[in-house]
């Protein structure tokens, strides 16, 4: 059995949204962020030393890094969301995979604290212009590349989609940045409609887990 | 034939480490840091669109992050750096493999760029508790996972020590902060002593590519 400690708002969306498209039983142990800090509960510790989420437990392994956790599900109970190892798209598959966390996650993420420090009053120097050039940079490279896409790698929804789908929704409807990137809003827009992402999307707001 | 786009002191190393270990017949391009703006040339960007480093060029595809690379190298020349995928530990090789790029680099970086910016006199709120208790958490869970193993992942090297072992030198070494964790000194300090991360030095600090 698989069970996803899921907290809400959080890159466990990614896996609550993969194990809806691959239809597998799995069990749901909620967590909520503090309304006031929008910090995850201690809870979450119990499971993981660093309290993150997502954590699965699946044959008696507690599995963290939502990367790993993708790749995993992936190998092991739905081969057809990756191209075959021998294909050429197998390399574009790990590429954006790994960029996700990396080359795409450390922008966002700054942009998003530089904005909190700011609310505090704090002028940056040099964390403002770094910032925005690497998110030019990495968001630029990426629309560029979405432009006749509709799903990153293979022309078919891969791990590579659950990967850099969580972040990009939060590009578009929480940063504002759609009109910067109209193929990314676009691609987003498509995976938003896909059943298994709009079931996803119903379990986190209104707590219904879907009947297996 | 293998072409590996190499930037000093960059993530680079450990593909640079990595292809030393696995004794691979490859071309070595190599690209330095400005001077005084510590940046990357721009001639990297005629290899990649980002302009980052390690980039591999291997059967006709340009394959830039370092963790897809790594992955890859293994996969296809060297699957004894990697457990079997049936085996219980090939769970944690690739959970150290993107904990690297997500969970580790986020505040090791956070600190750095906290550091740039308060040398400019900016006096941080938010960002500089909010870095220090990521730091603490991260590396000490780190720490004491290290305390008795001499590498990550079933007791032997493995594409999770290329993945960790670049960045927890510079956590040690650059940043000063071995005191603080000696079970990732002892890490670093065994992994450093292998030959391949000695020749891997010595080509980064002599400009001298070995001989295959």
């Amino acid at each position: 059995m698989i069970t996803l400690h899921h907290l809400d708002q959080s890159r466990s969306f990614r896996i609550l949204w993969l194990l809806e498209e691959i239809k597998q039983p799995y069990e749901l142990k909620r967590y909520y962020r503090d309304s006031s800090t929008h910090l995850a509960p201690d809870s979450l510790k119990t499971i993981h030393p660093l309290g993150k989420s997502p954590v699965l437990e699946w044959d008696g392994k507690v599995i963290a890094e939502s990367g790993a956790i993708v790749e995993l599900l992936i190998q092991k109970l739905a081969p057809h969301l990756a191209p075959d190892m021998d294909e050429s798209t197998y390399v574009d598959y790990l590429q954006w995979i790994h960029f996700s966390e990396s080359s795409a996650m450390l922008p966002f993420l700054l942009k998003t604290f530089n904005t909190i420090e700011t609310k505090q009053g704090t002028k940056l120097v040099f964390l403002e212009n770094y910032t925005q050039v690497e998110f030019d940079k990495v968001f630029g490279h990426l629309n560029e590349y979405l432009k006749d896409k509709e799903f990153l790698v293979a022309d078919r929804l891969t791990g590579a989609d659950f990967m850099m789908g969580f972040g990009l929704h939060a590009l578009v409807y929480h940063m504002g940045q759609g009109e910067n990137y109209p193929h990314i809003q676009r691609y987003v827009a498509g995976l938003s409609q896909l059943p298994s992402w709009q079931a996803a999307v119903q379990i986190e707001q209104n707590g219904v887990k879907s009947q297996k």
